[in-house]
Order: structure tokens, then sequence, then C-alpha cells
């Protein structure tokens, strides 16, 4: 038996030493004044039982962790045919993430890249009658949690500073790869980022993925398959250009945002979640990362 | 003395029985609607005499000509500061032009591609009062000709469908090169493109890049030094991912637009302009770079 | 109790009625002569059973599939220092291979694109008395069969085509990431992909990388975190531009080569190998994708 | 009458105290040992007069200047048909010059980049019953000066170090674009870039594209057209990534070498050569690029 509550107050302790706390994004006010010294972890195993340290109570940004629940409501409403308007291939080029989309004709190459996830906004957004609204609902069902909610100064502050979104969303409309108007589809985004959580409700909205489509409350939101391959696209597509890092070094699929946190899991046995600011060069959370590679280290767990 | 009416004539007949007149532009429909066979030239020389064949006093949307004119008129009033926010490379690249732009941290190329017009635009809605109303007057002032003027249901038409404009407007923006509202500048940007001359107005208006600064009316508009280099940004970068062959081919300073029309002009010696709607698979008129390929090589005129 | 040899025996039966089995690789004669119809699957568990159906016992070029023995002895002896000269992220372009690494100045994206296994050959190069005899000893000893052998012809061939890969290491060199001449190591380079095995035989060599490091004498090669971190790179890397695809699909580390072998791994339980010489567009065995996603289906494994 | 002599002494006086020189080409030992002090001039009218100051006489190493003289030869032999290979628009790439030749399958962008000018050498090798010996009595017939030669020892330095040149021609051969063998192609094109000519040889072996084709002893080597076109390639390709600043500033046809060397020309007036070897941070003449551009600047005269 594994003593999950000593691994982590290990690690708490190790990592709250780190000098080097990585960079807090500042592109956004509410972003900008976050405490570095934040840290918080929050592992919950399939099997019921719950472990954390440190901060794992305080709410936080998800940002870019909204895409796979957002991935995971179009597949639950739409089953495969999401896949004609977009790909599963890591991006795999730090540099031009628009050039990538205009090279291939405005075909995303996968649903966490932004302009993937402004295509899956898209499709929300055509089939949903009230897109904001039934996205929370989708949420708060999954994790089992109401308090769960949109920060919207964040989600304005977003809007006011997001050209690149627009960017990448008139690029699709170029392509004819967004049915919807750009300012539409891009305020539902912008407040699908904008959800605030806790890492004790990130491993709650993640159940499912870990426990083959069936969610805390055992209702099946996925199938077992849908599940499965949102799990092999956040291995090879979840850390922007970290992904091949993260799975060598980690070994576990996940996603990070930009406001410090990380969601993973290991299939049939644990989601965890780590929240720490500051930000490594890559954009992913500085000890968040190192947090969970000394994790899997020292349990021994991996999907490899 | 060369007979340029009889060298017109000429070209004129042998180039109306071309039977592949190229594609016209469709994506707007006040575009599509052009007679395929529409055909004119006007020359106007330095010293004085004209001569046209065909649709010379037909009124086309000029399109990306304008920029040339909209450079001209930021030029006459910032002078050298501009080269801050762009460059005057050729572009080269037929496939990315907005990975271009990314890889180059928001500096676009040069002025003719559609970003480097764009700060161009930025820049004059900065300077002038009244940035629709000065242009258009600068523009009639140039060419001496009132009868000059917006055509408002093509600019209308491109705001709905210029979703690359705005995706390339936003990218800027994200680089902070744009200092305007992205809404104001493309409005006017595309005020700007819409506007319609004949071919002999097209000529007067680019009478004083063929006259060392002086415009018709015989006003100093530019110095010597700026109309010099305006040309020499025309003859590298003046059409498209064809500027290598239209200097190879013609061998004269010119711009295209996607209306159909070019015009280029030998320093001190003459402006040409043509007009023929269909485009060749790069984008510029078919018929109207054979016209002016045949035009250098009857007349033995080139800047080489 | 999963039914294994029923569940090859049923893909066997539905994957040899496919009409379309792709193209054959025809660079070279040696692979273009190969019969389209060859069809051949091996299982070995760790437990010890194994099960196959089909041409498993014919031998076949395993090409691209060797990068990951070259990787695993080269990490068998350097350990992390590899990681200076080349990275672990998926290239994710499927147009220009060498632009990326011009891009990245001459640090090659992953060991199993060709620019990657170049320098992996390279390390192998510095580091071996005699590179060829102390590779294939290597295999033979993971493998516990002495039986394996290059195809010389196969090599030969390969040099005298393979401008491609002259190329990269020229490339390399220029950026000065290869110690060695671009002959001395490409010969090295070319006798490594022309190794020859059965479908068998291959489980046999990766059976180490399913059982911590231990292969199957028992003998410790790599470490347990060796041997884990080069599965996470199979998953990101190991099937060209479709490896989000095979994570999608089939949910396994594998590596692919142009052969038409496949092989996959599920840590701790299996190894299974297929070979189909027909390639879809992306240059993986057609048939042996699909025969994996079934598997994988039809057993309900996989690492998500 | 422009006073030539007063001008480009004023030049030499001015440019001489230019305390930031640039930096010499270190990559092969004979170009690193040149004096930075070095510079010379020397310009060479049509109407038979000829100007010099400065170090006009000192041999050096015209390197990419052969590019201008090698195209010419192949023209002056094959006429058109070598357009089929490679093509005249500008790379306008800075950044990744063998991708942009990926990208385009094998047919470099125009024949001034190294990928470009091995095509043509490989055309001359097809061509020619000895290629470098036909080649120099090419060189010294259009110049009329048997004096000019090959130097050996550079062309073995560049042969040991062109990782990149070599990384060109195999690329081109994947791509069945290189009919000869790349040794024997690059042994050709070393050789033709280490021709050391004098700033006044260089200006009379450009003789003939100032003069409509005819050279210096009054011979057609090319028909007025293929002169022309040759110009037109210079302006548009001739300076790397600062073919449109030069074009620009100077608005003159050239050529620039990294051995210091520039040529550049006015149709039916001049051909005006510059040394000084050390270069810009886009590999051209620093003192060279200031010189023409202040040449062109006091004697009023460009193509523009």
């Amino acid at each position: 038996m594994i003593d999950y509550q000593s691994i982590l107050n290990n690690i708490y302790q190790e990592v709250i030493q780190e000098k080097d706390k990585g960079e807090i994004a500042t592109y956004i006010p509410e972003l900008a004044n976050i405490d570095k010294n934040t840290f918080g972890i929050h592992l919950q195993l399939i099997s019921g039982d719950s472990f954390s340290v440190g901060d794992s109570e305080k709410k936080f940004s998800i940002q870019s962790i909204s895409k796979v629940l957002s991935l995971a409501l179009a597949i639950s409403k739409v089953g495969t045919n999401i896949w004609n308007r977009l790909d599963v291939e890591p991006s795999g080029n730090p540099f031009n993430h628009l050039s990538l989309l205009e090279l291939e004709k405005g075909i995303p190459r996968n649903p966490f890249i932004n302009s993937g996830a402004i295509v899956i906004a898209d499709i929300l957004v055509s089939l949903l009658d009230s897109p904001k609204i039934d996205f929370l609902a989708f949420i708060r069902e999954i994790s089992g949690d109401s308090g769960i909610d949109y920060n919207y100064k964040v989600a304005d502050s977003e809007k006011k500073t997001g050209f690149n979104n627009y960017a990448a969303a008139n690029l699709l409309k170029s392509f004819n790869n967004l049915e919807n108007d750009v300012d539409v589809v891009l305020d539902f985004y912008f407040h699908q980022c904008s959800i605030e959580m806790t890492c004790s409700q990130l491993t709650k909205a993640f159940y499912l993925l870990a426990n083959k489509g069936k969610c805390l409350a055992n209702n099946k939101i996925l199938t077992k398959s849908q599940a499965k391959r949102i799990n092999a696209i956040m291995l090879t597509c979840g850390f922007y250009d970290e992904a091949g890092e993260f799975a060598f070094e980690v070994g576990l699929p996940g996603k990070s945002g930009v406001g410090g946190g990380i969601v993973a899991l290991l299939p049939n046995e644990f989601i965890i979640s780590v929240w720490a600011p500051g930000l490594n060069e890559r954009g992913n959370s500085k000890l968040g990362m190192q947090a969970l590679e000394q994790f899997t280290t020292q349990t021994n767990q991996s999907i490899f």
C-alpha cells in the first residue's frame, strides 16, 4: 500500500523551497496579482480516497484545462463527427501557431491548441441552447459541485487583450471552418477559459476520464472508448510544446493551463491536480511539472 | 520616334483573341459580375502626350493598387519613420502570409502585402483628421481629377468577407503593431481598396512617381528620393509572389490589383495602365501581364 | 482470461479480405518485390505465452523500427547525456522535415525522425569499437536469437538512393551536431535499418521495454526509468506524422517501419508485432494499423 | 558632366573613417586573414572611361558574385530551358533556406541562392567538356583578362567545410533536380566561388550586362533580352535577404559576395564594383553598401 499522504507532504516540503518558481502570466490583471508562493495538490483515487496538501482548496483560473472539458462535452453530443473539422496530431511547432493553421488550410492540429479549442467552442455554440449556461451545468454535473463558476472579470479582460485568438478565429472563418460569428464564439471561449476551480474540484471534474467515462456520481457521460481517446489526446497534445517532455518525465495523460494548474490521471487508478502559478519558459507550471514528476517517480506509477 | 498608338493597337488585337483570359475574382459580387472580355490600356508620357486603346475610360476597382497611393501619402506626411513598423523586403512566400508575419513578430515584410498595407492604414488613421475624406482628397489632388471616388458597396462587401484581413489586423495588434482599433483601421482599409478609376485616371494618379515626386499639376508631393524608393518597392514587391517574374518579363516597377488592373512606369518617361479582369493563378491580371510584356518588348524600353 | 488465439485468428480473417492493402515502398528494389498479401502477427506475453497467425515467421526489413533499438543501446551506454544533442518532442510537421531541423539549429526533434536517428548513430559510432558488429551483437543478445542479421543488399541500395539522409547528415554537420564523418555514420545507419527479423523475433527484441528494462533472458539492459521513457517517446513520436492518430486509435506505445512492420507493447503485459507491407499515405503499414486497432478494441487493453 | 573621380574620392574619405567596419567571414582561413581596412572602388563607364580609388587593384575572392557569371554562361548555352529547373522569385526568407527548397519540392527559388547556383553548376557540368577549364575561359573572354584564376586553396577549404552546400545538393538530388554526382557538381561549384578578381577586373567581367549583352571586346555573348533579364534577377535576388533594401537604398541591379565584394550597374551607363571585406548582419559588405548608396545619391543616378 502506497502512503500517498507522506509522498504529497514530501513533495510539498521540497518544492516550496525551490528558489526559481517561474514567471506568473501577466497579460491580464486578474492573473498577474496571484502570490507566487501558492502551491497545492489534490489526489483523488478512483477507489474513493483522496489526499491533499497546501492550497488545494483555493480557487484558480483553469484556463486551457477547460479545453478538455469542452472537448468531452462536444464528443458526448456529436461523437466522431467532430474530427471532420480538426485533427489529433501534436502541433510540434514552438514558433508559429497560426502558420500551421494556415499551412493546413484551416484544420487545427488538435483540440488543445487555441484554434482547435475555438472550433470546439463553435461546435458547442451551434449545438447548445444557451452555451454558457449549458456548459457550466455540464461541469457542475460531472464534478458534482454546484459551486463552480465563471470569473466574469477574467473573461472580460481576455476579451480585451485576446487579439491572437481573434486572429485565429478570423483565420478559421476565412477557411470556412467557423459556423458562427467570431464574436459569439470567442465570447463563449473566453468564458470557458475563465472558469475557476480548486485542485479538489478539478480532480472531481476529471474523474470520468480515469473511470471509463463515468463521473463521480456514477453516471455514464462518455463511452469507455471516448474517455480513452481523450486521454490519448491529452498525452500527445496536452502541454503545448512540452507534450513529449511531460510524457517522458511524468508519463501520464494531463493538461496544463496558463493559470498554473495541471491535472493528470492514471486510468482506473487516480486523478491528481497541482496548482503553482509560476510558469516555465514553455508556459507550463514550473513547480507543478516538478511535483508531478516526483509523484510518478516516488509512487512508481505511470502508463508506461 | 516610337509609334505608341500602333503598338497599343497591335497588342490589343493580339490579346483580345487569347482564349484563356484567366479567372475573375469572385469573392465579392461586385467583382464577380465584370465582363471577362473587357480590356483597356492607357499610356501617359511624361512629355505630355497620351495614348489609349479599348476600355480605357471604364472605371474598375483598383484594389491593391491603392496600397501604393496610401504609402505615398504616409511617406509624404511621416517620412522615413514609417520604416520602424514595417520592412521593404519581398515576401517570397506563396504559401503562408500570416506565418511570415508571425515568424517576424508582427513586422510586415513590405507595404504591399496586406498586413503591411494595414499598418500603413493605421498610420494614416492616426495622422489624418478624417482618414477617408482626406485620403480621397489626396488622390483627387495628385491625379487632378475630382471624379474619383470610393465604391461603398465594394467596401461593404469586403468588410463582410475579409476575415483574412481581420486575422492579419488582430495578429498585428497582438504584436503591438497596430495603434488604432481593428475595426476602425479596416474600415479605412476596405474603403481605400474600393476606389474606382479608369486606366486613364490611374496613369495620372501615378504620374508623380515617374516624375521625381511632382504630380501632373507640377506640385511637389514627394521628394525625388521618396519617389525613387517607392518605385524600388514596387519592383521588388508589387506583384505578390510574381514580383520576380514581372521584373524578369516586363522590367518595370508596377503594381497589380485583384480587380484586374496593373499600373507600371518607366521613370522620366511614361506611366502605363492596363485593365483586364481575368486573373492568372498568382492573382495578377493574365492579359494585363501579357500586354505589358509585349509593350516593353516592342518598345524596347525597360529599367534594365 | 482473454482468448488471444481466437482474436488473432479473427483479425487475420478480416484483414486479409481488405481490398485496399496500401502501397508498397518502391524506392529500393529489395522492398519493392514483396508480395502485398503477406500478413503476420506475433503476440508475446510477459508471462511467457505467445500466439501467432499468418506469416509471423517470415523475415522482413525492420527499417525505422531499428531506431528504437539503437536508442536503447545509446541510452544504456551514455544515459541522459544523449539529450544534449536531440529533443523528445513530436515533430508534428508533415511537410518539411529538414526545415524543422534548420529552424531548430541542428537539434533534431526526437530520436525517431531520420535526423534524430542519425545523431544516435553518430553517438554509437563514437562509442563502439566496431559499430556494426557491436550493434548486431546487442540485438542478438536482447532478443536471445543469434539468427538475426543485416541484409547487405538492402543497406547498399539505401546508400545509393538515400540522398535525403545525406542532406540531413550534412545539415547536422553544418550545425556541429555530428562528430564523425557523414559517410561513416550513414554507413552504420543504413546497415542498422537493413536488419531483418520475423514478427516473432521482433517481439523478443522489444521484450525488455515491456519488462522494466530486463530482456527475455532476464538480464537488466536498461533501468526501469529508461525503459519507461523510451516507451513514452514511442507513444509521442513513433509513427511519423500519425503518432497522435496511433495513440488515439490504438493507445499503445509502438514503432513502425517503411518495410511494413509495426511493433507495439503494453507495459508489464505484452509485446505485439504485425507485418503487412502495404503502406498508407503517411508511410505506416495500412493493415498493420487496422489489425492493432482491432486488437486493442477486442481485448479492451490499452495504456489509456 | 559628373566629376566621378571627386565623388569616388569623397566616398573613400568618408567611408574609411567609419569605426564599425562589419565582421569578416571567418569560416575559411583564406577569408579570415584579410585586413578589415582594405577598401577599393572601380567605376567603368560604357563610354570607355574608368575611375578608381583605394585598393581597386588588389585581388579578392568573388564568391557568390560568380553566380551571375555562371548563370550568364548557362543562359548563353541553353537559353530559357534552364527555367524548368529553377525559378526567378526572391527567396524572402531570412531563416530557413533549405526549408524553402523542401517546401517547393526541389525547385530553387532563384539562381542566386546556393541551391539555385548548384543547379546552374549541374547544368554546366552536363554541358561543358571540362567545366572548370571552360568556365574560366569564359570569364577570361568576357573580361578580356587572362590573368583571372581560381584560388585552389580557397576551393579546397570550402570543400572541407561546406556541409550546408552538401546538404542542399543532396536535397536537390533527392528531388531529382541534380543530374550529376553531388561531389562532381560541388567540386565545380566551390572552384567557381573561389575565383579571384580585382575591382577593376570585376567591372570588366560585368560589362556585357550593362552593354546589351556585348562584352568589352564588342563580342555578342548574350542577347539584349538575356542581359536585361539577368539584371532583373540581380535586382530582385542579388543580396540574400537584403535585396529589397539594396533596391530601396541604392537602386541598381547588383550582386554581393561573402568575400566583401559588390558589383552593380546602370544599364547603358556604367558598372561599379566595391570591395570592403567587413560584412553586415545579413552577409553583405557593410562599407560597400554604404559606398554604393552614397554613389547613387551623389551622382543622382539609379534605375528608378
